[in-house]
């Protein structure tokens, strides 16, 4: 089993660079958000790059225990397993409709963003049943703030380009044709501006399991210190159907 | 199936606050890592404890393909599976000989900081045939040089107490009784600094998992760049002894 | 990496012994649990461990929705995942207080088999604040209907042996001194009846996992049959502690 | 967070029945198959329905440690993890290309099997460069003996219905247009007598992990008895591409 990688080089003498880099010069000089935006893109990030991944990575960091990556964290530890084993469960909470949306949302926007009449591209998906990811919210119904206030800084610091720009004209033309009101969401906001900095889709679920992993440390890490006792549904929660 | 929580308070209007602060407002105006330090420790840092958590997650992201972590996730990206469920695998390639050793190093110090014996401390854990975790390293004899540089960051920033200096006369008076030179290895100087910043030691793989995952992200999407097919081991590698 | 092992041996031609057998003559001769026990303890079964295996992994088969290993499977399922994926994040609702429990029995039957004074081993435990792995159930108080079925089995078949006898005079002694009634639970049955089987306690949770993972399988397929979305908490099962 | 189940009924007396049978009578009654059986299908199985499931099951069972899902749980337990958590490793090591193949071999039968034109079928799949799943072996041309077995177990025992023909002829034409030899696998077996069988395609990869999971457990085991330290890739099979 041979790997070749581009990554990290750890020689011989026990001397390790990351991209490049030697590592002890990047603990010494660098903030945790350039390594990771270094070890992802291959080069250091300018200022604005590094203050809008600042933005995305808050933004993602915890929505509290009711999501399923939150709960399947937390109820692995609360059958008394170590941590990283309970963040394992946590991240296998992660799918296709919470978190990976990111994945799913890049790839939208990559593929249409020429799309010469919005419109219309819409109707089409409307027809196939195929609804447009990142747009609507369970409650929020004209703006996400999270969303806004991504935007702002992604116009503020140079990064509401293309995509961003298609994903407002998405908005707009969406709305036209939808029963309910539906708003760029957070997913889509984070989506868009990622597309506009150049990152590739495949990297968008992993942004987000690195935003999200601080959240799950400290849901986990609550559920230990609580140690109640091991969480099982109420016998009310249950129907069984003969 | 009941849930009390500090850390993460979702209104029904869908505003969102992190440890009593407006999620919107972190988002405008802090750093990841000032996020993720709130979130463990339910107050933002300050400026020098911002910088120090910069320098240990730096230290931490990524050793390159063959460690057991990054073993586990590129397999498992090998297979095709999704990015998340990668990640998931990755981290199970934790365990008490890798990443895990950072909460054991932690609990170490805090147990014995204020032992006035180091040295018979340290003889007492040999005839027990216990060692003390956070030294040797494969290929270092006197020094580890990230862990150099993470001391020489903590004495500049004022994090350099009792553990740390604790963990230097247990790296003195180990060496005084080892058969083999045993420097100060990075778990033990990461170790010893998250001590001395006043951190639960059950927190200590949790930050582990944080400064590791950007690394597994990058070997997860180098493999599914790469697409090399299905990693297996070859043939010469397996020995059967009936 | 090398690997050396006794399990199975794939030919460079392709065929396949298992533990010296040719696989395709387990396939044309041998049931599943006759295979089980092969690819375990290295030898086909006898007749009544066969049997006496049968009736242990059927009890352990299920266990409803309200498990923690149920819970996660169904929650990660219910994000969109992959069957396979939901189903480790199902293992990784297993743990110390869950599934995992058959280890300690085990381990605590085989320390403990020999004692010449149970009584005063568990007043001992007591004393020490350890209690005595297998016994107690939530709802039974007496007896524990699935133990008493796989005891009345193990006499049946020959295994009753030193450890079923060892655990049924720890259960007289504990509910001497306990303030609560104390029945063998199936936890101890299974565990002592592997013990005068002759199973390694370190296999333990391994039989609990075989068991159990088509209880989980059919959680998942229900939950993606069903598919009725993402799973949340609802609100009112939060409270928000500042 | 409410759930409705037909699986598993446990009372609030502590009484349980699995798919309306009382668990004491299966414990007392059923074999391990049979119980497997009547949890994914909600019925017992006939006699030569539990004969079919025991060689399916046991032609699975292993495939020694050079396999992605083998690797993944032994080079987590390599690092000293619990046993349940490297068997969710091992399982994160399925995928695509490794065992979830049966769902996508039997998804391909089902929705094939009724084609007037097997032949013009394949031809206009190769020309959309899709491949038909269940056919080619890395070391058989002609015949895979796992598969072959399976096959003969199904006509004995009355299995060979309309998808195995239709498999054996998707093998006549298939090997018409190849370059290579292609066999008919024992993927491609085990999907074509599931459907035959009646069973829905996403159980696929469910009975594939249950039928693997001894194998895992016995891998796991193994690394634990050798206790041979941690897994690491050896320097030369490593290659920095700057």
């Amino acid at each position: 089993m041979k790997f070749q990688t581009s990554i990290t080089d750890v020689k011989t003498n026990g001397t390790e660079r990351v991209r490049g880099k030697e590592l002890t010069e990047l603990i010494e000089n660098n903030t945790f958000t350039q390594t990771i935006f270094l070890i992802l893109q291959g080069r250091l990030p300018r200022d604005k790059e590094e203050q809008m991944m600042n933005a995305i990575f808050t933004s993602i960091i915890d929505h509290g225990p009711a999501t399923t990556s939150a709960l399947t964290a937390r109820i692995s530890a609360s059958a008394n397993n170590p941590m990283h084993c309970a963040l394992a469960a946590g991240i296998l909470g992660f799918g296709e409709r919470h978190g990976v949306a990111l994945e799913a949302t890049m790839h939208f926007f990559y593929e249409n963003v020429e799309t010469s009449d919005v419109s219309l591209l819409l109707k089409s998906m409307k027809e196939q049943k195929k609804y447009a990811p990142g747009f609507g919210h369970k409650v929020f119904e004209e703006k996400d703030p999270r969303a806004e206030v991504l935007l702002k800084k992604a116009e503020e610091l140079g990064f509401f380009g293309m995509h961003c720009k298609f994903a407002k004209s998405v908005h707009t033309e969406i709305n036209k044709i939808s029963s309910k009101k539906l708003p760029l969401n957070v997913d889509g906001a984070i989506g868009a501006i990622l597309c506009d900095m150049g990152f590739d889709s495949r990297l968008g679920r992993g942004i987000f399991v690195i935003g999200r992993i601080p959240g799950l440390v400290a849901q986990v890490y609550e559920e230990m210190v609580q140690d109640s006792g091991i969480r099982r549904l109420d016998v009310d929660d249950i129907e069984y159907i003969p």
